[in-house]
């Protein structure tokens, strides 16, 4: 792990200013993520049929496999508004006229409330505020696309390909309308890893399964959902354009990024005040094992009972069963862990004796793992969420005020 | 609509009685109800693969459509435990000896904490106070199967099949782990109307797809969910066999019932504040209707928004365009409504001005109307549930103690 986020690689800069979108000027609205030289591009987006503006121009920009530039604003969602594509459109155009760059190779993100115009008039007014502040660290830029999120989420490691040291780097916001379905937040990941557009995608697309696909905060999809990464080359590696060693280890560099992120977004979910992985093996298949782990993870009773540290592991049963997963119930065994142990509470489906006291020293903890397994075959996966709380009721009960 | 509950139509009569399930001695935990005459019988189950012992039993009771008596506790689901459809069996056994009807006539429900062993000992012991106190109201039975329902629930009415005069009653509990499949919480309905066992479980089935169904507190189905009907045939109308007028009455009196206790248990729903139903119009078929309307009312942070009174459409929009239903989103209209006035909000899937003064006063009711429509077709229906609140989270951090 090394300190500078999106831009931990070579060759990438960053900004993140206020220019007015929020009413509080103390918080930071605007972020613009930049590479010296244009970059292998690939994203994911929302499932959700209602989709945000930028999602349509941004994917119109990179069908190529081709950006230099990230911009994103926080505050309002450009989505389910009048005209959202032409503003969408208008912020690259900014972005291209401000660093040079062609507008048609500019990622573009909104974050915030739904179904509000976004004005231009702040952002095209910051752009000589954006330029000045550009910087080799990613801290701005991260924050400035932060909503309801507690903490500020960067990560970068460094590790090599082909013998050449190469970093990747990352910023994230999420912490409400968090659900499993494709992408479910917003991502930027820069690398200087030489890599081909194709090769790229396929690495994300594969990599989102097991983690971005993997958590819950509230089961609700955003419309504005969208992982995209920048590979720019600059680490001067042999180009990645097929398996072998050199993929493998691109790919095992961006799974330590996704996890963390998925982890951080997972603890930093609306109100949360735990973090819950649920790990699952023995399933019938990857597949069970993945539904499984994800219905225990979006349960509202399995998330209240771990918020009250109480063992109701009745509910993780529960959630089991109506998960659709080809499970046998009869063969269920569910353990809680903390840093503070572990205690057994239902073997073959039944429940077992335990210590009531050591279940809510176990329970207690800022971070739980349900662990579910049955003896059904290799299958395993494992799902990231978080407590429900009075909070996450009390952040979204009056969210747009 | 009539007094009396289940015991409104002509032949039953109910008792219910505190055994020692549950320690608070004020709290009722056993209900027995009671038909003069074998009935035919039908019932639907939840469709978690986590069953409840008492389901498989009943399941075995009415194989040949007949019943005569329902036994139900509260205070401990008898699931997930060793021996749990002995202790089941055992209770249809009490109701046998103490009333002379066939074990095999016994419908058994339980309801509660699920994992512990169910003791037949406090059951066993309050037969007797059970036969002494059976009575032709249904409010003691009602009462004793609540758990963290803060209202009774029964209801009945009379209508009219060929000529005779026809009653049927219900009562209900459900209140957490409610979500739409087959069927979601407990619901024992009696009718004296004379009709086939065949018929009652069609006319059954077919009510609950636009009931019970259609209702979520909390996206949990839980594992002992069971609605049963018993039609005991004293009413003396000609026995219903067949499609026709006769069963046309039948089942628009089950659906009022229904429809009754489906906006009962939404507004009652775990630390619920306000009833919500979602109304579905325009829609290119009745399914995209259903599954719209039903995303609508499940999303925590619709849930949450109707909990702060925000007029937050946008989520409405987002909850409609992951639900998977294939609709227009930019014919998309919203409008909310209630006792206090109705507020447009959203048209062609896009904002329109409002007053967030009468949105305030408008969402502020406890009875509140999410009426979206497209333009695509004919498919309309209706999903109820409530909103997130504090409560919710309160009462599910701590069930077990």
């Amino acid at each position: 792990m090394i300190s500078g986020g999106v831009c931990a690689p070579k060759g990438f800069t960053a900004a993140g200013v206020h220019c007015g979108i929020r009413k509080n000027k103390t918080k930071k609205d605007l972020a613009v993520v930049l590479s010296e030289v244009p970059c292998s591009a690939a994203a994911v987006y929302t499932q959700n049929k209602v989709k945000g503006a930028p999602l349509t121009v941004t994917k119109r920009h990179i069908e190529d496999g081709i950006a230099q530039a990230v911009i994103c604003n926080s505050g309002n969602a450009n989505t389910c508004n009048a005209g959202g594509e032409q503003v969408a459109e208008e912020m690259c155009a900014l972005v291209a006229e401000t660093f040079g760059v062609r507008a048609g190779d500019v990622i573009v993100a909104s974050t915030g409330v739904i179904g509000q115009p976004l004005d231009i008039t702040p952002i095209k007014a910051a752009m000589p505020k954006v330029k000045q502040s550009i910087t080799g660290d990613g801290n701005d830029a991260a924050l400035a696309i932060m909503t309801t999120d507690t903490v500020i989420k960067q990560y970068a490691v460094e590790f090599t390909v082909g013998g050449r040291a190469c970093r990747m780097g990352a910023m994230a916001k999420g912490s409400g309308m968090i659900h499993p379905n494709m992408a479910t937040m917003l991502i930027f990941i820069t690398t200087d890893v030489k890599i081909s557009s194709g090769m790229l995608q396929k690495a994300l697309s594969e990599d989102i399964v097991d983690t971005f696909n993997m958590i819950s905060v509230d089961g609700d999809t955003s419309t504005n959902d969208m992982v995209s990464v920048m590979a720019n080359g600059m680490a001067e590696n042999e180009e990645i354009t097929r398996e072998g060693e050199d993929y493998s280890s691109f790919c095992k560099a961006l799974n330590e990024i996704t996890v963390h992120l998925c982890r951080e977004i997972a603890k930093d979910g609306e109100g949360a005040t735990k973090l819950l992985t649920c790990t699952v093996s023995g399933a019938k298949n990857k597949e069970a094992a993945c539904v499984a782990a994800k219905s225990v993870i979006c349960s509202s009773l399995v998330k209240s009972a771990m918020f009250g540290s109480d063992a109701n592991w009745g509910r993780v049963l529960c959630a089991l069963g109506y998960s659709g997963a080809d499970i046998d119930v009869t063969q269920t065994r569910v353990l809680f862990s903390s840093a503070a142990g572990e205690v057994l509470v239902c073997e073959e489906g039944a429940g077992v004796a335990f210590s009531e006291e050591l279940a809510k020293k176990v329970l207690s903890e800022d971070e739980i793992v349900i662990d579910v397994s049955f003896r059904q075959g290799e299958g395993c996966a494992t799902a990231w969420g978080c407590d429900l709380t009075y909070d996450y009721v009390k952040i979204n009960g009056d969210y747009r005020t």
